[in-house]
């Protein structure tokens, strides 16, 4: 049986969303990134961090996937910002045409920046562009220094590492030097942070780099005028 | 784009070939389980232990999912049983023909207890049919109790929970209570071990699991002779 051709034609597809997406952010100077990690990994207790240190009148928004449940927007909505659940029905990724669909009833140009929290996956979220700046991949420390190597497509193509749940290092096996070497063997040079959500620990350099991707976004769509 | 009927063709195919190799199974008196759950939630490490403490005489034989590499064959090889990689190159799950194709040089004769590790993944592996006995999902104290509800499909279609990872529980915001009680919404009656791989805490459980389900295996094949 050939599935190829139809693949193919499922991801130029959206590819091609993704594009139209991704200039409608720059036009309208809007950061936007997609978080992808393992179930448990800790996307949205980092956002419920992130969003908790934001200052009200930040521009910021939420879409957030799931396979079932609503419960991701509903723990993100108390913050105050626009927090919206995209649920996949069974997919295991998010898609092009799920988030043009779900930004239909938002104005972009009231955004700076975007959070697409993609549904708990390693595998799935790695080949659909979704028109973001960058691809963020979580590893939470309780899950094993190999991953990298066992999930390179997701690390190659993720902008920034950002290392979770570094509280519970003392109980548990991980070496997360090697963790860190492991993720540059499969993607030279990768950003990497080192934060826990509950303690605090790296959420300042966390929202640093935010910060930075942002001025880079608005310097570019500036340099663009 | 019309996607259902090529993924069904595909499913019905799978469901063919795990109907014959579940046969099989029976013909061979092979209890067959299949380990699914996130990436890093411990199912090398549950095998690990599970393999340490077997007696060397046992017919078990592992065959490991994973999407490119054969770190878990290497680790689970060195217990002295049959142990294969399976790769799938790029497919977030196993399916029915790599598992027939990858047994072709095993005497299933020789076997009693096949331990299939699938690829590490709460969705993709859920829809996949391996002609198992039985489905067992692995569900890490880290990853959140909320679980069991946002993987549905999974929860329901295993028969046995195992939680993972318990001596991490002083240091989680983990309600171990409400994670079985969510998997029992999903799931009524559902069978639940709490493992703790590295401090040995429920291993007799989950053997005691195993060696119930390779009787009634056993009593089965007898009462049909």
């Amino acid at each position: 049986m050939n599935r190829v051709p139809l693949e193919k034609k499922v991801l130029s597809e959206n590819d091609r969303i993704a594009a139209e997406l991704r200039e409608r952010f720059r036009e309208n100077n809007v950061l936007v990134v997609n978080l992808i990690s393992s179930p448990g990994s800790g996307k949205t207790s980092l956002l419920e961090k992130t969003l908790e240190a934001l200052p009200r009148g930040e521009r910021v928004a939420v879409l957030t996937g799931d396979i079932q449940t609503e419960n991701d927007a509903n723990r993100l909505k108390r913050f105050g910002f626009p927090a919206k659940q995209i649920t996949t029905g069974g997919t295991c990724h998010l898609d092009a045409r799920m988030i043009d669909r779900h930004l239909a009833d938002w104005r972009l140009e009231e955004l700076d920046l975007l959070f697409i929290e993609n549904v708990g996956n390693l595998v799935c979220p790695s080949s659909y562009d979704l028109g973001e700046a960058a691809k963020i991949v979580l590893l939470s420390v309780t899950e094993g220094e190999d991953k990298p190597l066992k999930y390179p497509s997701i690390f190659f193509k993720s902008e920034l590492l950002v290392i979770t749940k570094t509280d519970l290092l003392p109980y548990v096996p991980f070496d997360i030097n090697k963790a860190e070497e492991n993720a540059r063997k499969v993607h030279p040079g990768m950003e990497i942070v080192r934060v826990s959500s509950t303690a605090g620990n790296g959420l300042k350099e966390w929202l640093q780099w935010l910060e930075g991707k942002k001025k880079a976004v608005h310097e570019k769509a500036e340099s663009l005028v």
